[in-house]
């Protein structure tokens, strides 16, 4: 493989599993409030975007990385909703 | 501009910008125990790939987003490290 290609996917890889600490850590504290409300929405509707936009392109990868990464911040956004405090604002 | 292209820019403005919400609640706040260590330095590490990867292949788009993505993300970072608790984990 490629070294550019590797590289892509190495960056990739990383700004997608980014998300799974995050997910564990508001999963395991129970709190979310000093996450933006958003930062997670802008997010989640950032990669559905990319998902139709690898769609139309055939990227797999863009694909690939969209799915995991969708899948992770909309659970991360679940989360904030269940433990969200009444009268919070950002 | 072609309409897959368009969609591109809208989906990477979107996961770019994201983070700024984020930046000013966190600032405004002065509170980022709720956002993982792990998640901020993977994203940092990962964005700084993504530019490596974006000179390589020469593709502006790919260095100006995750130019902005660094940008917002470091200070980000910063502010966790300005506001952290001593024994915070995660």
């Amino acid at each position: 493989m490629e070294f550019t290609t590797t590289l892509g996917l190495i960056a990739g890889s990383l700004t997608t599993i980014a998300y799974l600490p995050q997910l564990i850590k508001t999963w395991k504290s129970k709190s979310a409030d000093d996450l933006s409300w958003s930062m997670l929405i802008t997010l989640c509707v950032g990669i559905v975007l990319w998902l139709v936009y690898g769609s139309y392109v055939h990227d797999i990868p863009v694909i690939c990385a969209n799915v995991v990464t969708l899948i992770l911040s909309s659970i991360i956004l679940g989360l904030k909703i269940r433990y969200k405090r009444s009268g919070e604002l950002g």
